[in-house]
């Protein structure tokens, strides 16, 4: 087979986006730009990915894991032509060229198999778009035969050809070897001194090459982005299509316009997501698993059945199956949850593993601690697992009950079946079944007299 | 008067929903989608309401509150014309008979009222709705003289009758007599062997029967349900209406396209809503009440003129007049606080009664509690209600002062005018104005050396 | 330069409002619609501002501030044409005169100095709109040379009349020698018994004075409030062009239709704003700050490069650069956090200087505090600033660790380099490098019974 190289043009600057970044490396669902159009090659089985860098090439090399591509560096921006024209060297003559721009992120695999599968020997293929309001794009010419034949720029039409509403997309496949020919020949006597690739449309219509087209299903797919409200504007388009791909996988969504997926989400059956749900990374959310208003989840493992509430954050943890979480709760890394458990509100846990059927209600912090099962911890109690210097662990038995506004002072082990009373800092180990208390003794005084107002 | 009998067919399976649960019970607005048709029955006044029930039959069945029902189990879904004949028995000769559909929620009943105006001994009348894109439906045929006389379908329409916007939405009104006569006659010689309701149509035409036209005001009052994506379109149109219905009554709403309704609420005039709000189950805000972004509000009554912040969740409480709620508060059933009260961040509470003027402002959980008027509960303080089998009350008098990080070990009484030292966890009752303290003697070690890191 | 003088009128009830609040003082964006248009009168170098006051007359001068204001009072509502004459007296005779409506808050300064720059003592200058529907609106006329010579109101347009889709939108500028001339002319001979100001449009016709005419950019800019509905129409423009001005600046909005601006919002270059912020008052975000979903933000700065997670809130507050605040944070009035602080989760602070370095990671309370550099403040520590009656302070030195569910009693010095043990109530001070304790000792007692089940 023929082997397709992808070359990925990101050298511009994108000086509209009055940024620091590189262009393409602002964030689309969480991902740069860049690395969408990587991943789309990717998916196209590219025996080669080459990616033609300038502005803030350091940064893009450095945030791009890059195992599989080959960086050509553009030191000037000298027009789309002269950057594809960096990459030659590295291309095949047998190859399959498709071009693609590093500010166009969300173009489909499908889309690019089907304009890729018209490249011949005797043919480039062209990927067009018809557009409700074409303004300052090139619209597409066809013959008498509805053959292809040019390009008119905008600035060039004639009142006629500006009604045309197909336009060029940029994006484009040709065999290496005619590249390699026209490349060269390639001239920047125009207005802005550049070299264009575009121009070898009018090279092949010359050679009698044929010009095949493909299309997207949706024009977002060949929409770039010079500055913000275009990226929001792909941003939401992209995030709305999760929302559908989501619903027909069997997850009611409370509004499809207040859902953020940026990464990898799946969902399993009779999933329900309340609105203003952000989820990020890898995320998956078992049958029957309930998310409310306001979470953010990231990067976490949800079990059947599991009901999260309200304003909950949860990163880097793994929840069983009809655990009950929230509202206000927050897990943090490390956190592993068996069946059943409880984490309510205002409480954060951190590298914590609770036992099944164990509750955590209110108002704690339980971190760098193994708790077993069916322990109660009381509202208010915190395990002490930071000395200033170093990190210690505590340990709970099965069956615990830690007494509200409890101190744990790490390292320190609470055995099976023990009590520990209300108010106490504990920092000697508990034996099994023992009780401990560690607070001072109540006195009362009568006759005080409240301090008065000063 | 002429009796009203409503069939709702309820047995469809809903494939599409992907979903363990029968299609007529996924929710819009909090509410199983039948259980929508059921309440519109009601408004009109149906001397009986009849579901036509297959799959899922007994999770329908246990789900739907049904004193007024009567169910008929549809055992083999063969069309809708055998769905509504399995309803024929529980029919009275001389009613008139309206078919609705279980999957089709949010027809008004003031549209359905005019519809069954219409039916007589001698007209069928039928909803119909002109759609801007009407493919797929059943076409309306109307002689010269504007009446109708057939309903052609999709797949047998001449490429004229399929410029026809006005279809069939397939709710009809027609006498008992007619039904008993015609549905006996469906044929199910058709490509999917079925027995069509909308057959009728023709019988009636053909035996001079007037078809007689009402139209709903807006096209998803007749849109069906049958995926997860035109659920969440319908949920979007009917909370908009909730949005506009508030907005009317004299509640500002920072965005009417961030509020979910999802029961019964009712404001009074000057209320404000900040964006996100979620209202569930029965909730009233009077006068002047405020409601910030990202609040949840659950089965509660506020009074005039309190003031909600963002990030609040109250379910199952009452809250009296000129009180400050959150940010962050978290009031759970229960909770019933007097006026002017002040519950703020990071607190819980859980069946308390707070007396005028008291004051639970951080990081606290106050449960199964008793407060007096002008009480002062400080940061971290715990009502320990519980001992890990039983659960006991607290109970504060009136004027009293409780220091921060105060455990208060249920059952325990504080008397009015008493004052609770920082720190103490008090185990007995404390006299009227009694100072209470209980916590260790502070020991100060002089050159102490911090842990070394390891 | 001939002076600029503005007529706001602002007497109506708005009755469709349903409010106790006079229609002219619902906010948008925060702010009083009033206000909105003083502020644009203001932009526009006005010599002087009359606003026409009548329903709730005390409540709008009491709530606006009014320096440069001139009021007039409308006893009775008797038509726009006799609300500004209550101004004819305050208007010098050389003046150029635009007239305002408290009720169309967003026209823009530069749509309105273009309007101005029409008006001569030979031409008054109307702003006309064209809409798509323009029922129920004054329809401009123009003579055959295009000339505007008359308004004709709905209900006497001639069904040609009614398909001109150019409309009046009440807003025009006039010598005050034309006004002082017109306006005593007025008749209310008409259905409402009203003096319309329209009807100086058909005086200037007939004597020969020239109608120049201005156009807005966008409708909005034109339309009117009577209701909530459309106070929310409104709102959500407003928002809108906001989003876009921030995305211009250098922003990323997560998304552009989720983000709330009430006041002034200055941003730097590469912030990020996920979804659902609301900001209020004045707010500043430097170079490089994010801010997670969900927070709220009022009156504050944050410097450069600082991190602001989930549901967190800030008001009053200076946050230096490289802070690490939230998720769950509660910065109120009077925080101000040194260079990479942090203030995590369930953490309120209050009249708080926080050094450099230092850290107060989960569920405290930190008010009316001094806090030195590099200080750990444990979980579950608490501030006891309240005696009940008066307010203490709390000073801590550089390098203090307050070990958790520390109760600081103040007023208290805690020295640097001095540590406190977990679970103390500090109330007396510490000196440098000193440890301090004051807890119970701790008792483990065996064969301990837990309370069996009542």
């Amino acid at each position: 087979m023929t082997p397709l190289h992808v070359v990925i043009l990101a050298a511009g600057q994108g000086s509209r986006m009055k940024s620091s970044l590189p262009k393409v490396l602002h964030r689309l669902a969480g991902k740069p730009m860049l690395h969408h159009v990587i991943d789309t090659a990717r998916q196209l089985g590219a025996s080669g990915i080459h990616g033609v860098i300038g502005h803030g090439a350091d940064q893009v090399r450095q945030i791009t894991p890059a195992e599989d591509l080959t960086w050509a560096l553009q030191e000037q921006q000298l027009g789309t032509g002269h950057a594809v024209a960096q990459a030659l060297p590295g291309l095949p003559d047998e190859a399959k060229v498709l071009i693609l721009y590093g500010d166009v992120p969300l173009t489909k695999a499908e889309t690019l198999k089907a304009l890729v599968s018209k490249v011949s020997d005797h043919s480039l293929a062209l990927l067009t778009v018809n557009l409700e309001v074409p303004d300052g794009y090139g619209r597409i010419l066809r013959d008498d035969s509805g053959k292809v034949c040019a390009i008119v720029e905008q600035k060039d039409a004639t009142e006629a050809q500006r009604l045309i509403r197909e336009v060029n997309t940029g994006i484009l496949a040709v065999s290496a070897r005619h590249l390699k020919d026209w490349l060269p020949q390639l001239s920047n006597r125009n207005a802005q001194g550049e070299y264009y690739l575009t121009d070898i449309i009018a090279m092949a219509s010359e050679q009698g090459v044929d010009i095949a087209i493909a299309q997207p299903e949706n024009e977002y797919e060949v929409q770039g982005v010079n500055n913000r409200l275009q990226l929001a504007e792909l941003e939401r388009w992209f995030q709305r299509q999760e929302a559908n791909r989501l619903m027909t996988a069997g997850a009611t969504l409370a509004d499809p316009a207040r859902i953020d997926v940026r990464g990898e989400l799946s969902v399993g059956q009779d999933v329900l997501i309340d609105v203003n749900v952000v989820f990020e990374g890898e995320v998956s959310l078992a049958d029957g698993v309930s998310v409310g208003p306001g979470c953010v989840i990231r990067d976490s493992h949800i079990a059947t059945g599991t009901r999260i509430e309200a304003h909950s954050l949860i990163e880097g943890s793994e929840v069983g199956p009809g655990a009950s979480i929230g509202p206000f709760a927050r897990l943090r890394p490390g956190t592993r949850l068996a069946a059943n458990t409880k984490v309510g509100n205002f409480v954060e846990t951190k590298k914590a593993d609770v036992g099944e059927g164990s509750k955590i209600n209110h108002l704690s912090y339980v971190g760098d601690a193994l708790l077993g099962r069916n322990v109660n911890v009381g509202a208010g109690t915190i395990t002490c697992n930071y000395d200033g210097v170093n990190k210690s662990r505590t340990v709970i038995g099965d069956d615990v009950f830690v007494g509200s506004n409890t101190s744990l002072v790490a390292p320190v082990t609470v055995a099976s079946g023990s009590t520990i009373g209300a108010g106490s800092t504990i920092t000697r180990d508990v034996a099994e079944s023992e009780l401990a208390v560690a607070r001072g003794r109540q006195r009362n005084i009568s006759g005080w007299e409240r301090p008065k107002k000063k």
